[in-house]
């Protein structure tokens, strides 16, 4: 498909994509979403009758300073917005291309176009569904010959998460503070975290919600599924390590976790469906899937060190995780909890089987034994001040490429 | 102090609380307080000009839907209206009482009031900081000789947990379902889970928001605390015990927590503030403070089977609590996470040292060994459908009573 709107060749966001954002113009919030190098911005489209055929408190949404409105409206109508979106600029149709007045006031090019947080969060889990992570994990901290635990393979572990500190690309965050015990029995310190790192996540966006009480079938999940973000889940190990006994990581991972701005639909993903890895033992019957859930996307995190260029680090695939994003939110809702439009579910760090697909710094470094090096002659083990982190993502084939563009942080040193 | 509006004797609602919640009247929300068995819509009192020191913009704070908005106020704002409405409310102020136009307006049998959700939580951590409950356990599922971890001591363990199946007090929660493995090395199954268990705990709410980076000192928490709630942390123990590695609880404790719907200032709660249990060792300065940091809030969990009267199983006492709210406050930032207005924070389960004060059926009847009697003649090890859990709070000393009511909740049967 082509538009009549400049798409450079091999842009993440071509006429198949249309993510949805929030843009901030001229003071005020409001939905967008992109085309090549072009934000064009919903408001405006609706406001001149392009969006005909939502009614006049749909129309609303588009003003909202986060997507949550319009994606409470359901999978139907913002389906229906978004193949509409195609259509206006489909090469040959000249509805809104005509309109050069509509254009002037909705179009902004990419590169003056002030992205704002998507959606707001109210709740937030963290899957941990590489099986390749939670592998190497389990040898690095635990028992290299029982590396899983005896629940893993049993349903998808996760944890709730802190939804304040999630932040857009391109927010810099100051290393964290915490306690530590450097040595097994020595003394417990504080001080800036050590062992800043990292993780390669990608994360779902609900576009629903529940009573208490209901689950949400494994086959029906997908349908609560708007879209989804890179996800990279910053932690300081050696707060993590000392903290996170018996309840799980706490202040080791809500020191901030960064989201890319565009939420890409799982319309625009439905091409590179695939099937996942073979589940042994099978799962409960409310886990089980008879049809491919998990999505061929492509995964490369660069480390580009103060003064130097990127230095890709990492390639990895969300096609790589053990549980489907359906099954992580059957088991989400199994037990009775409600979700609610805007909720955050995170994979867990995605690595795969070979040592250059490793999701973390933790695993890349094998805990600090294998340091890498960069441009510049300098190594790392972890994260250092001024290093930036940045995660892409696209699926590709056949000359279709649906990319999220990037998600992109900066580490600054701690605070006094 | 007195009060010209009725107020019985040994009521949790005397006019020394002055408490701040949330009621539904002619299907409008607003904001309310209580006094002896009435309760007042602060909205038709803020029409009336008996609020005239606020300004416009903070008058509609009263017709919100939730707490938010007025707690956000900051504690200087809703200091002054507490002291307000207990001048309009004294013996001998006829500024109100002899408007009874307004009152009529006002005032609303607590019999006839429905509450609502007292605020919207943005955010919700779970701490784990009474020593003897944190002992209890380790000393049932771990070694009874070295039952507290290491970590314990040193910092104020907690968990993010799940906000959006936080309820108010009267919601009844249906047994969740999920999956156990009764024995170590036996089958995984699926179904209602056997242990359904409650938790004795207090929550406190924020007043206040704080940038990504920043941390609170622990001298200065209390300014962002606006006031406390009684917390049932329902827990299904079976299925915990499962999921709960390496990441913490998940399921098992997001089928529904309780919350009371009066939210008791800190200043109310002024004069029943005492000293906490000694530390040792010396926390890191971060942690550190000079002046008595916990409240002498007498505690009560009665367990009432279907068609029983209740019968008071557990006596315990929020000022037991080894980390004070102050600590856990500057703990929970300072690695930079952010707060937010309507953030709540549960202090764990509070279990004092004698058995009737352990705070939760896994200690109580300590892990199913030493069954509770019922006055119908029944046991119990843990809850049945049909229990409902009663948990009462309040200060006394020297005739002053300062109550938070109940909270309360029934087990319904899991769903099919």
């Amino acid at each position: 498909m082509k538009s009549w709107i400049e798409t450079p060749s091999g842009s993440d966001f071509p006429l198949e994509n249309i993510p949805f954002g929030i843009i901030e113009y001229q003071g005020r919030r409001g939905v967008a979403t992109r085309i090549g190098d072009t934000v064009v911005r919903l408001s405006v489209l609706a406001h001149h009758g392009f969006l005909g055929f939502l009614t006049g408190d749909q129309l609303q949404v588009f003003e909202a300073p986060e997507l949550n409105p319009f994606i409470g409206l359901g999978k139907a109508v913002t389906r229906e917005v978004r193949l509409r979106l195609q259509e206006l600029f489909r090469e040959g149709n000249s509805a809104l291309q005509s309109r050069a007045d509509v254009c002037r006031q909705a179009f902004i090019p990419v590169r003056e176009a002030v992205m704002r947080m998507p959606v707001h969060i109210g709740d937030y889990t963290d899957f941990y569904s590489s099986i390749e992570h939670a592998t190497n994990v389990g040898k690095m901290f635990r028992d290299p010959a029982n590396a899983l635990l005896p629940n893993w393979r049993h349903l998808p572990v996760g944890y709730h998460g802190r939804a304040s500190s999630i932040v857009l690309s391109g927010t810099p965050i100051h290393r964290p503070k915490g306690q530590t015990r450097p040595a097994d029995e020595g003394p417990v310190v504080f001080g800036p975290t050590k062992q800043l790192d990292f993780e390669l996540e990608m994360a779902f966006i609900t576009n629903g919600s529940t009573p208490l009480g209901s689950s949400i079938p494994v086959e029906k999940a997908e349908d609560y599924i708007f879209g989804l973000v890179i996800f990279n889940d910053l932690s300081a190990r050696d707060i993590q390590k000392w903290e996170y006994v018996p309840l799980g990581p706490f202040l080791s991972k809500s020191f901030g976790s960064i989201i890319s701005p565009w939420v890409i639909t799982l319309e625009a993903l439905e091409p590179f469906r695939i099937d996942g890895p073979t589940q042994t033992p099978e799962p409960l019957p409310y886990l089980r899937q008879s049809e491919p859930a998990n999505f061929d996307i492509q995964l490369e995190v660069a480390l580009q060190a103060s003064g130097c260029r990127p230095q890709s680090i990492c390639k990895s695939n969300f096609g790589f995780l053990y549980w489907s994003m359906a099954q992580q939110l059957a088991h989400q809702t199994v037990a009775g909890c409600n979700i609610q439009v805007g909720d955050l579910y995170a994979s867990g760090t995605i690595s795969g089987s070979e040592p250059d697909s490793y999701g973390s710094m933790l695993e890349l470094c094998w805990k600090g034994t294998r340091p890498l090096k960069l441009p510049d002659g300098s190594e790392r083990t972890f994260l250092l001040d001024g290093d930036s982190v940045i995660i892409k993502a696209y699926a590709e084939k056949q000359g279709l490429r649906i990319g999220f563009g990037e998600c992109e942080t900066t580490i600054l040193p701690a605070l006094p």
